[in-house]
C-alpha cells in the first residue's frame, strides 16, 4: 500500500505507517484493534524495562478484578465525574440480570482502595508499593490506533506512605527514574516533564505528574502520569492505619500510569514519508537479511544470507516461520534475525523492509558470498556499508546504537526548535497554529485555559519543572506566576 | 493463622495455605480474586518459561480485544452451548444502552476466527501461529481461589494449518513440549497425558489433548488443554485460503491454553500441614535470611545478614521493602533474597518461613557471625547444614536443585502408587472413595460416563497415549477398547 505523505495528510499518514507496518488491525469490537505481534513486543520491551526499574524500587505486581461494582463509584466525587460518562457496564452475568452492575475497570483506584483497606493497620506495613499490567476500558467515539482506543494496555501502579512528603517523593521517583528513563532510553523519545494544572490534572488527585513529548506534527501527547492522590480516596474508602504514635491516619496515596498510547508516540515520533521506524531496543530483529539470488545459487545464497544470521543470534539458533512461507526468523541465545526469502528484485525487498521499520538491512547476493562479503544498511541514519564477514557483529550492534541514539538526538531537538517563547494569544495562536509548543508565563487563572480551548483547540500540557530548556526559553517577570505550556494533544 | 491438617478437611486446608502462604486476597467483584504478589510471580515464572519454548517454535504474540460480540456466539453451534450460561455481558457503553450486547471473552476462538477471515488469503500464509497472554471471564457459582474463578489468567493460543496432519502434529507440540516441559520441568507436577473422551472435549474441537495430574487428595486437576479444532470454526465464519491447487479450502484449526488454575495445582501439590511449599523454580527468592539479633549485636548481626544475602545476589545489590518494616529484600543481577529484620525469637521466625512456603532458610546468630558460619536449610527436603561463608552459594544452589527434584519425584510416585487398575463399577468405586485414579478398559460408550458421574461424582479424565506408566498398569484385552483414567476432579 502507497503512504500519505505526511505533509499532505498527517492523520492518514499515521493511519498508513501503523498499518503498512503491521502495527494492528481493526476489530469488529467498536474502538478497539488487535495489536498484532510487532506491537506487542514493543509493548514486552517497555515493560521488561520498567519491571527492572520498579524491582529495584521494592514494586510488587498484583491483579485485581477487571470488573467494579457499580457502587464504588460514588464513593469519591471527582473520581465518578471524571469517569463515569465512559464506562462499560455488565448487566447481566452467567443468563440473569445483576442484582449490581459491575462496570469493566477504566482505571483501579477503587478497587485498590477497598484491597488497602483490608490490608492496611499499622504504619509499620508502609509503605506498601503495588502494580499491575492489565488492560483498562474507555467508552470512545473518536479513535485512533495506539492513541485513543476503548480499550488499551497499561500498567497502573498504587502506593500508599506515612506522609505527603514520601508520597509526593515516589510519585517523582516513578516519573524520572521509571517513566522518563525508559521513555528516553528506549523509546528515544524526548519530552518536557511537569505537573498539569488544577483543571488538567486527574479526576480526584491533588498533583498530577507528566511527560509531554511532542509528535512530529508539533502536537502533544501523553504518554504517562503520575499522581499523588492525597488522602481524598482514603477518607472516601475509610483506610487508615495506626500512626507512630498510635493514632488513626489516613494514609497518602499515590497512582500512576504508563499505557500502550507509548506505541502511538513511537510511530508519530520517529517514522517517516517511508513508512514505519522502530528504535532498535524495542525492535523484535536486530537486524533483517535480505538474500538476492540467482537461479544457479538460491541454495548457496539462503545458506550464506542463514550464516551471517547465525553470527548474530548464536550458531544454535533455531529457524521459524514469521509470517508467510518466505519470511522466517533464526532465534538464538543473542536474538533475533529476519530472513526475507522471496525470490524478489533487491529493490521491492528494500521497500518492503522500509516500510516494515527495522532498523537495520543486510542485503547478499552471489557476488558478496563470493567475496565474503555483505552490506549492511540503516534505516535511521541512512549509513550503508560494505564489510567483510568478521566485521558484520560489531557493525550491526553499532549500527542500533547509533540509530537509537540518533532517534533520541533528533525528538529532542524537534521539541527545542519547536517550542517557542509567547507574550500573549496572538503569539500563541501562530505558534500553535505553526504546529509548535507554545509557551507562556500564566498567573494559573483557568479563564486562561477556557480561551485558549475556545480559540486554539489547545489546552495547558504542563507547568515544567526548573533545570530544563524552558527555563532559558522564557525568564519569568512576575511574582507568583508560572511558566506553561500549550499545545494542541492527541 | 492455623492451618487445618489435610487430613481433617481437605477444601479448609487449600485454603488456609494459600491463604497463609499470601498468595490471594477476596474481593468484592463476585467470583473473583485478588492475585498477591507471590502468585503473579509464580505466573510470571510460568510465562518466562513458556514463552521461550513458544518463540522456538516461531509462535508470535497479539492482543484481541476482551470484548466480543454478541452475534459471533451464534455462528459456532456447539461452542455457544458450552459458553452461552458462563457470559457477563456488558449492555451499556458511554451510558447509552448499546444496540448490539458484547460478552467478556470466556476464551477467544471467535474473536480468532474473524481475524483469520481478513488475514488468510494463500496457503503461503500458512502455519499462521499466534498466541495470547490475558484474563478471560467465566461466570462462576461456586468458586475455589486459582482452581475455579470467574475470572483467571491465562495464554491461548490459535494457529491455522493446511492440512490436520499438520496442525494435529502442532496441537501435540504444544501439549509435549511447551505444556508437560513446563508443568514438569518448573510446576514440579507429574500426570497422565491423553485425550478426551468425546463428552470431555472443549465445546466445538475435533480432538482435545489433555495432561492430568493429581493432587495430594487424589483428585485430577485440568491445568492445560491442546484441541485441534478442525474445520468447524472456519465454517462458521468463512475462513479459506487459496490452496495448492487454487481451490478454496478450510484451514485446520488449534487452540490450546494454559491458565492460573496451576497455581492451584502448585499449591495442592507440593504443600503440607504446615503450610506452602513453593517449587524453588517458582520462587520470588532464593532464600530468606533469619537473623537472631541479640541487644548487643543487632547492628552487625544485620550487617552479616546482608554480607550472606549479597554473596547470593551479587555485591551492587539495591536493598527494598518486600512487606511492611521488617520485611525486606536484596535485589541484585544474582537474584531476590529476603531479610526477616524482626526481633522475633528464631522459632517465631522459622514457623512464619514455612507458612511462607520459600524453599530455604539461613539462619545466623551471634555465635555463627563470629564463626564465619550460618545454617542453611530446606523446605522440601529437610536438610539443614551449617556452612561457611564461601561455601553458601553452593549449598543454596544445591538445595534448590534437589528441592525441585524431590517435589517432581514425590508428585509422580504419588500419581504412579494411586492409579490402581479397575475391573468394574465396584472396584472404580472402591478407587475413587479411597481418593485414587481409577484405570479401566472402555469401549468409548457414554453411558458408562454417565453411570460414573451419577455413582461417583467422577468423570473420564483422559485416554492416556501410549509409552507411560498406564500400559504396564492395565494390558488392555479386547478389541477396539481403550484405556481410560476416571477421577474426582477441582
Amino acid at each position: 500500500m502507497a503512504i500519505t505523505s505526511r505533509a499532505t495528510d498527517y492523520s492518514q499518514w499515521y493511519l498508513d505507517v501503523a498499518k503498512s507496518g503491521d502495527l494492528f488491525e481493526y476489530s469488529p469490537t467498536p474502538g478497539c484493534i488487535t495489536f498484532l505481534p510487532k506491537s506487542v513486543t514493543m509493548w514486552t520491551r517497555i515493560q521488561k524495562a520498567m519491571q527492572e526499574k520498579l524491582d529495584r524500587l521494592g514494586v510488587q505486581n498484583v491483579y485485581l478484578p477487571m470488573l467494579v461494582p457499580m457502587s464504588f463509584f460514588e464513593r469519591e466525587k471527582d473520581h465518578v465525574e471524571g469517569f463515569a460518562p465512559e464506562l462499560a457496564v455488565v448487566t447481566i452475568g452467567g443468563g440473569k440480570t445483576l442484582e449490581e452492575p459491575l462496570a469493566i475497570r477504566p482505571t483501579s483506584e477503587l478497587l485498590f482502595c477497598d484491597f488497602f483497606k483490608d490490608k492496611l493497620q499499622s504504619y509499620r506495613d508502609l509503605p506498601m508499593l503495588y502494580n499491575q499490567w492489565v488492560s483498562v476500558l474507555r467508552w470512545e467515539k473518536r479513535t485512533r490506533p495506539f492513541l485513543r482506543t476503548a480499550e488499551f494496555y497499561w500498567q497502573e501502579g498504587h502506593t500508599l506512605h506515612e506522609n505527603r512528603p514520601q508520597a509526593d517523593a515516589f510519585a517523582l521517583d516513578i516519573l524520572w527514574k521509571v517513566y522518563i528513563e525508559t521513555i528516553e532510553d528506549v523509546m528515544a523519545i524526548g519530552g518536557i516533564a511537569g505537573r498539569k494544572s488544577s483543571s488538567e490534572k486527574f479526576a480526584g488527585a491533588d498533583t498530577t505528574y507528566t511527560f509531554e513529548p511532542m509528535m512530529s506534527n508539533g502536537w502533544a501527547l501523553q504518554i504517562c502520569t503520575s499522581h499523588l492522590l492525597g488522602q481524598g480516596f482514603m477518607e472516601g474508602f475509610g483506610v487508615n492505619y495506626q500512626d507512630r504514635d498510635g493514632a488513626l491516619t489516613h494514609p497518602w496515596y499515590t497512582s500512576w500510569g504508563l499505557s500502550t498510547r507509548s506505541i502511538g508516540g513511537i510511530i508519530s515520533s520517529h517514522s517517516d514519508d517511508r513508512g514505519l521506524i522502530i528504535p532498535p531496543k524495542m525492535s523484535e530483529f536486530q537486524a533483517v537479511i535480505l538474500p538476492l539470488f540467482t537461479k544457479e545459487n538460491t541454495e548457496a545464497i539462503g545458506e550464506y544470507a542463514r550464516q551471517i544470521a547465525r553470527l548474530i543470534v548464536g550458531e544454535t539458533a533455531s529457524e521459524v516461520p514469521v509470517h508467510g512461507e518466505y519470511f522466517r526468523a533464526l532465534v538464538g541465545a543473542g536474538g533475533k534475525v529476519e530472513l526475507d526469502l522471496r525470490d524478489a528484485r533487491l529493490g521491492e525487498k528494500i521497500t518492503d523492509w522500509e516500510i516494515s521499520g527495522y532498523p537495520i538491512r543486510i542485503e547478499c547476493g552471489e557476488r558478496d558470498r563470493q567475496a565474503g562479503k555483505c552490506v549492511i544498511a540503516s534505516r535511521i541514519t541512512g549509513e550503508k556499508s560494505i564489510v567483510t564477514l568478521d566485521e558484520v557483529v560489531a557493525t550491526v550492534s553499532r549500527m542500533n546504537e547509533e540509530g537509537q541514539a540518533k532517534l533520541l538526538a533528533d525528538s529532542r531537538r524537534r521539541l527545542e526548535e519547536n517550542t517557542v517563547a509567547c507574550f500573549g494569544m496572538e503569539d500563541i495562536g501562530n505558534a500553535i497554529e505553526a504546529g509548535k509548543f507554545a509557551i507562556c508565563e500564566w498567573d494559573q487563572d483557568p479563564e486562561f485555559e477556557k480561551e485558549i480551548k475556545e480559540k486554539f483547540k489547545a489546552t495547558t500540557r504542563c507547568i515544567p519543572f526548573e533545570g530544563q530548556f524552558t527555563d532559558e526559553l522564557l525568564p519569568l517577570t512576575k511574582e507568583g506566576t508560572v511558566r506553561v505550556v500549550v499545545a494542541r494533544s492527541f
